[in-house]
């Protein structure tokens, strides 16, 4: 029986592996010799030698990476995490103090020297390496927690802290970050800030725009926005802080925040569904937010195709008897053991009596847990163990959510490069959609055997079209960064994007954060 | 026993009665001549015959007030709720589309004449009611709701919608709006928005900073900005939503808004505590987080002048045996009562036993339930029934939240106004303190036999630099207003309050909307 958080210990080990970097950053190509329309913009003022004299007396010897003989070091923090963007940054800078940080931009800015902010560098758009040879200023070194109360569940903590040790820095004390993602073993608060991150139980614990409080902020010019509130209440004036969240390093670099943390669940279920139709998927979601309310707390969505490849990737056995078109995972959190089990055996009961759920298991212990869990946390993983991958992460309203992946299926298989049924002789071997359905959240990904432009240019801006089409956003939880930069006017009206090009010249007027991303400036 | 959302429909009727305005508007005196410092900004334009022909084209005869020989129903919309200010505007308008919105707007703007937005005009700090000469921008007639989906929850209404309309719009669906508040039944959605309201259940619906999901803006040169997005993911750009939340109508006018709601909860369960000590109140704060964990839906506190006065003015006994220094009435929302009720019942045992509680019972039937919600929302009326009533809402962090109101108990006996065992000798009458503890809101209530300036002066700023002593917020849930823009300084640093400045002459450079407010420009 699965009493306590035991898996919720469970899962941070399966997370809490730093992830290796699949790929040696030397054969990586430079992102401006991939992309040879880039123009590295003139009016930034290229590195010299009394800059980096200028950055060694506001951080000392060791804060700082540069002039290095081997540039492997520097290639860690230039490459991204997926071995597809490169940058040719000279100068990677470790502040230990938010004055720090300050004196570095304010210098930046007068000079007219351009800044990548990076924190845990586990992003998957290319929004933190360099393009060119822009400064790198790593939130690595930004590592305390400043304080917590037990009583409000308010932690207030450095932007380099990184998510996982925030978990264990709350843990004793009852309490948990309100975000979970794959990267939290080495991610940083700030950057998943920066980037608003989502993850796997928004569902339950609301956006970091409704979590976070309070925010500390170097704007581009040095000045320090201190805005480190920790009341749930308060409206003195406009809500600041919010403009940063998921700004992407692009207005200030974040340096500080106050967060509202929820307590640790005692109790976690977990169960897992086989449905015939993607209708029966929209009715199970509708009636177990009805019966579980409360203690609902993930409902994780996997086509068939994703289930079985990771099942054979994983060399699982099948965990129901048959095969079926599409699985659901619901997880509880609650205080009360019996009740939640209690619950959540009446909504299975009903979801099978009337027939939305053709069969469905609720796990009786940890391993099983983790063993479903494990499905729907590897799909990425399996999917990219294939061949090479284009990984898809949007937002489409339920009603379209599969719809989408059939429209894909269905370009991909009229150009000829898609035989569903004939995979071996395909030069697309899978097409598989999975997600957080109660997000909307759809991962979509594609594999082929070889990187090929014909099938990129398939899929973009197709994809997008088809997302823009059902009023979705072409970025649900990954941000913009450099690779959806020009694909913004898919999910935003020309007005909404002159607006935010208004306000990224108001704070930023020598465009120093950040360059060549998240806008089309 | 209490099954079912019965208490909700209790308290729906309770708050549904339109609070009748208790003074005659023609009494209030003009804030102009009351506030003898005031200027009337000269480059304003004075509305003119041509200016309201203009108006009538937009919106025909019966779209708007203006002209009229009587000037009682134009005093409903200069004269503010608590009948504290009254602005002399001439002309109210009353668009019933986003275009007549955008229409009468842009005009405003073109000819700078200012313009107060006004939803159900229930604010409290005089933000909705203009100052001198002010056009009236009316969002009563934008009153549809454009959509539900009954999967997500996701509501999209326009901002005249009445909050208590959309809670009965959404019953039968099996939803509830996330905010409640005292004022539901005659507030607007858009001013609820504009003001960011928190209320009752913050704690367990997290703020519309959180909940809502896309908003529809006309800003001051009329640009119509569409971002009506129903999405829970969407990370494409700036938030620039959450700028206008809470921003009390001084950079857009909000038109439409999508708001995430949660299901209706079938169970409810109150329970009321006495406590000896602010410490133990604070105890039992975070044993009641712990074991009511996911269905504790509001903690509200009580001192014994708030909870005596309140009794007396009921002509109700007391609900427990003796007279204790402090209450919280807790309240659970769940999907199962029994659970509930068991979940309940073992904390106030654990409560009792441990001492914290001194006394204690949970409401055992719906009569019951109503009575102890009764006593705490009666208490602004109980102490305005008394006298000359100072009300104050501001946010401090819970080690500091009772020595706030000991420090201005203590200031005013020091004066002589207040002696606290001799009220019928004293001036000041009461001094009482209570609110929502989980967010703490501290509401704080000064009640003297007549109106002076003596007190006035000794409340202000004093309450404002004790709550910037303690790091709180000059205003938790009403915002700034008129009464408050000159005090922002005690919660926001002059960074912060350039950075607002500058936001405001980007947003609206003529400063057409809502002046003399919100910030000292």
């Amino acid at each position: 029986m699965i009493k306590l958080n035991s898996i919720l210990k469970i899962r941070q080990k399966l997370v809490n592996t730093p992830l290796i970097k699949q790929y040696s950053s030397k054969t990586v190509p430079l992102t401006r010799e991939r992309y040879s329309y880039l123009k590295r913009n003139p009016s930034y003022k290229a590195l010299e030698d009394h800059d980096i004299t200028h950055f060694k007396g506001i951080l000392g010897e060791n804060g700082m990476l540069s002039n290095l003989k081997d540039s492997s070091e520097l290639d860690l923090y230039n490459t991204d995490w997926y071995g597809v963007y490169k940058g040719s940054s000279n100068c990677i800078l470790f502040p230990n103090s938010t004055q720090q940080v300050s004196d570095i931009l304010k210098y930046c800015n007068d000079k007219k020297l351009a800044v990548v902010p990076q924190g845990g560098n586990t992003g998957l758009v290319g929004g933190s390496v360099p393009v060119f040879d822009e400064v790198i200023l790593s939130t690595t070194k930004l590592n305390k927690v400043r304080s917590f109360d037990s009583v409000s569940g308010v932690i207030v903590a450095d932007a380099g802290c990184i998510l996982e040790q925030l978990n264990q820095y709350l843990e004793p004390e009852g309490y948990m970050m309100p975000l979970d993602l794959g990267a939290k073993g080495t991610c940083q608060i700030g950057g998943n800030l920066a980037t608003n991150a989502g993850g796997l139980r928004l569902l339950r614990y609301g956006s970091l725009h409704g979590t976070t409080l309070g925010l500390e902020v170097v704007l581009p010019d040095g000045t320090i926005l201190d805005n480190l509130s920790t009341l749930r209440k308060d409206n003195t004036g406009y809500d600041l802080k919010q403009l940063f969240i998921g700004s992407e390093g692009t207005l200030g670099i974040i340096t500080a925040a106050s967060i509202l943390t929820p307590k640790t669940p005692k109790s976690v279920n977990v169960a897992l569904l086989a449905v015939n139709s993607f209708e029966d998927v929209q009715k199970i979601y509708k009636l177990a937010k009805n019966e579980l309310l409360e203690i609902l707390s993930a409902i994780e969505f996997m086509d068939s195709s994703s289930f079985t490849t990771t099942l054979s990737y994983l060399n699982q056995s099948k965990p129901l008897s048959e095969s079926h078109p599409f699985y659901v995972l619901i997880e509880t959190q609650g205080s009360n053991f019996d009740h939640d089990q209690e619950k959540l055996a009446i909504s299975l009961e009903k979801l099978l009596d009337s027939g939305l759920a053709k069969d469905g298991l609720i796990a009786q212990d940890e391993a099983q847990s983790q063993k479903i869990w494990n499905i729907r946390e590897s799909i990425q993983m399996a999917t990219q163990h294939l061949g090479k991958c284009y990984s898809y992460d949007v937002s489409i309203p339920l009603p379209h959510f599969y719809e989408a992946v059939e429209l894909i299926k269905n370009i991909l298989s009229k150009s000829g490069y898609y035989k569903e049924l004939d995979p071996n002789n395909s030069a697309i071997q899978l097409v598989c959609g999975y997600g957080h359905l109660g997000d909307c959240n759809l991962h979509l990904n594609i594999v082929s055997k070889e990187t090929s432009d014909q099938i990129t240019s398939l899929l973009e801006p197709f994809i997008f079209e088809v997302v823009q089409k059902f009023n979705g956003s072409i970025s649900a939880e990954h941000g913009l960064g450099f690779h959806k930069a020009k694909f913004i006017q898919y999910s935003k009206s020309d007005t909404m994007i002159e607006l935010m090009k208004m306000l990224k010249l108001q704070f930023d007027p020598n465009q120093i954060l950040n360059p060549y991303k998240y806008l089309p400036m």
